[in-house]
């Protein structure tokens, strides 16, 4: 039986109408040539339906505690598994364009999982135009965390095109499979550039290891010292700005994603001697200031960024925990595109030297108490007058070769994450083949404008393309993927 | 600026992700001869879209309390008000059937309204089978009760298949021309039978006119007395034996419906010389008993329902508060047909009797001794095991005539109401031109087999065909119609 954690408990606690706490995230595929939309949408969810043997968290509720007014703290089989309520069939008003999608996912993504039962969704989209079709999941973050829910994605998919699903991919029959799977690809993987550490940056920083059993206030003491060794190191609630997205939010999401090919942007931090990582970051800021120079007020403080940062050493596949919190200075008040670039890089790299200073249990001190304020604001319900952030940018490993599911060729994994009061805004990205799939979520109420971003990443990766002295001959994206 | 009476501050506090209070319901409409249905849903999404002057409640939002965790106390203007987010698009995943819109109604109907902007949501739903189309409505109980919604409704709608709408059904202008209307529709309406009476009961019992300035202390002392004159009288808590709908519910609802010949109910009342209010009641109870019989266990104890009963006088159809609730003895537990008519007529021509004994002033503390104790039963958390009724079944007058929405016949009008702990089932029914319209919405997990009571009600109602004498050519309802 499955025990919550202090930190999934209080993803519980800090949920809301206007705060809903899953992630989850869209798929985008074409049908396989020559294959009947209808039958083969039709045979997913014959799959997707089979609630045999399924494995946590698909099968399991949180069972209430016996105590009044207590939270839960343990997972228990759901005795009446409804797999018709969890996996939905939905269609796409015509003419079936992205902005269709994201507007339905959009929906989708604002409204509250039933705590009665397993705490996810999972919808198959009909409807789209060129024979493409998607999926659009939800999940708790009481339940998961990024990485699990990326090890859960890859674990539907196949790089073979003429590979068939044979169980349902919330089986524990598949996610067996994959566990043996992944050995292998993780061998294939350390002969590609670029290598794993580079884009190694993962969405939800706080890890299950802390369990229940941490005594918050020692490790409060004992962090602090960790803490205060560099006094330039950026800390969270230091010098946030406000600007429209650093609110008290409503109940509406807007999502909105695009791909950019994966080679541009490693190029650029190639030639600027940086990261994948400090590029995308790069690519964030010129957006987040154009955006706020165009739509609102340019703070003359700069943006501060929460960018989740793996730790796990190049080897390791299986740990899910590794996973800290850098707050990067995103240096949105400087006009120079090389100071900002290298601002941000050296924020991210001070992050790091920390990190790799202290010991594997101080870094999980740190990664909790790098949380705890947000939390604890959070629960006393004034965090958009004290937004720990000003947004949230993660990067996650996603599959290095095309990807299919059941012969459909997957063309897109858009993350789509969990915003809250006082930090309105998550930009994820995941890699995923030869491009870099960015997903996201913001505010409907103080974010209305948010798909201007897209541009404005573009805008961003082209200036960071000049200033690297790079001239493709053909500067936007692919664009034949969502604006 | 409105006001919020203490009774609408209730329906908010009692609300939660497992018991959303909005109420609504599914218009289901065939387009005009040759009309190209992409094009008219189009006009119609941008008549809908228009945010000029729109009338109370779809420009206005909660207005938060100025002193914290009080509830709030007006409504006031929305200044950023948001069409988009308020009228929306969607679509039927094929083939399109009745089956595939209760699907996509039921989740729309599961999910909380955003407490930051105007409470309601407005579907426009294509896809539909045999060029129908969908609309689905949800306002906040807060905001609206069911009388006004009808109008609303009604206000949409003409008579005309060539009448096309000029303003927005949300504006001003719109419900300001409906309400000059109304008395000639009226004075149409009283030369036919059935009479006003006949179809009067109407769901949303809680009148506005009770106001906050209410002491419900007093009201109760007050009340009782009245509440005591009859001992027969079947009151609220009473002898609610339990069954699978009376429990605590989950976060999903399960909505559906079908329409019935209105010529078909009238005539068993007029043979049994019972109103057609009492026939919709043996309708339903005949079906809860089969249900109940089949899929669960009879109890010994007959089943209670609440029936909204409008005492407006048969020539006013502006007033909206004269409405009380009658509990209904809809004794499941008899056998035989007639007794079970019998009971049912008797129960309702008691609690109509106690009503008529009281004076306005004295019918409005009555209702709300009706009401109080389930409210407060429902902040305390205990209704699921004090259920107040076993089932509401309201009769709510619609149009007599067949109506047009811009040309496009109107089939249906199926309402969907809100249901709560303890009694988590509503059977309400619309008289609209020549059917009757039954739309009924349950606890997924309490009623997972409602679809079946659709069945159990035609079997109830060739039952009392065959207890009146009528022998109609064909039994089956207008099996065209939702099943």
């Amino acid at each position: 039986m499955h025990k919550l954690s202090s930190t999934d408990t209080l993803f519980l606690l800090n949920e809301s109408r206007e705060t809903p706490m899953h992630v989850g995230g869209v798929h985008l595929f074409t049908l396989p040539e020559g294959a009947d939309e209808i039958e083969f949408l039709s045979d997913l969810g014959e799959l997707l339906h089979d609630d045999a043997a399924l494995s946590f968290p698909f099968g399991q509720r949180l069972r209430e505690s016996r105590l009044p007014s207590c939270p839960p703290i343990r997972w228990e089989e759901d005795p009446k598994l409804d797999m018709e309520y969890h996996v939905r069939h939905s269609a796409l008003p015509r003419p079936g364009r992205y902005r269709e999608l994201f507007a339905l996912v959009s929906r989708l993504h604002s409204t509250l999982l039933d705590r009665s039962r397993p705490l996810w969704e999972f919808n198959l989209i009909e409807g789209l135009q060129n024979r493409q079709f998607a999926t659009y999941s939800k999940v708790h973050h009481a339940a998961i965390d990024g990485a699990m829910g990326m090890h859960l994605a890859n674990s539907m998919y196949s790089s073979d095109p003429d590979s068939r699903a044979e169980h349902s991919p919330f089986s524990v029959r598949s996610f067996k499979r994959y566990q043996h799977k992944l050995a292998e690809l993780h061998a294939d993987a350390n002969d590609e550039t670029p290598t794993a550490d580079e884009i190694s940056s993962v969405n939800y920083m706080v890890s299950e290891a802390l369990g229940s059993a941490v005594n918050v206030g020692k490790a409060i003491g004992q962090s602090l010292e960790a803490y205060l060794k560099d006094g330039k190191l950026r800390m969270p609630f230091s010098e946030v700005p406000h600007t429209p997205f650093n609110q008290r939010l409503s109940g509406a999401r807007r999502f909105v994603a695009q791909s950019w090919s994966f080679d541009r942007v490693y190029a650029v931090g190639k030639a600027l001697d940086g990261t994948l990582n400090d590029t995308v970051l790069a690519m964030s800021a010129g957006a987040l200031r154009k955006y706020l120079k165009t739509h609102a007020e340019l703070p003359t403080v700069s943006l501060k960024a929460m960018a989740p940062m793996s730790l796990r050493p190049a080897g390791d596949v299986t740990s899910s925990n590794a996973v800290a919190a850098i707050t990067v200075d995103l240096a949105t008040n400087v006009a120079d595109a090389e100071l900002r670039y290298r601002t941000i890089q050296e924020s991210m790299r001070e992050g790091r030297q920390l990190l790799q200073q202290l010991t594997r249990r101080e870094i999980d001190f740190y990664t909790m108490i790098m949380q705890a304020p947000a939390i604890m604001v959070g629960l006393m319900g004034v965090e958009h007058k004290l937004p720990a952030y000003s947004t949230v940018i993660s990067n996650v490993p996603g599959p290095r070769k095309q990807m299919y599911w059941n012969g459909a060729s997957l063309n897109g994994m858009y993350p789509a994450s969990a915003i809250n009061h006082g930090t309105g805004l998550n930009i994820t990205m995941v890699s995923n083949n030869k491009s870099l799939d960015f997903g996201i979520v913001a505010c409907l109420d103080s974010m209305p404008l948010v798909q201007r971003l897209i541009d404005y990443l573009e805008d961003a990766l082209v200036e960071l393309e000049e200033l690297a002295g790079i001239r493709p001959q053909q500067r936007r994206g692919r664009s034949e993927q969502p604006a």
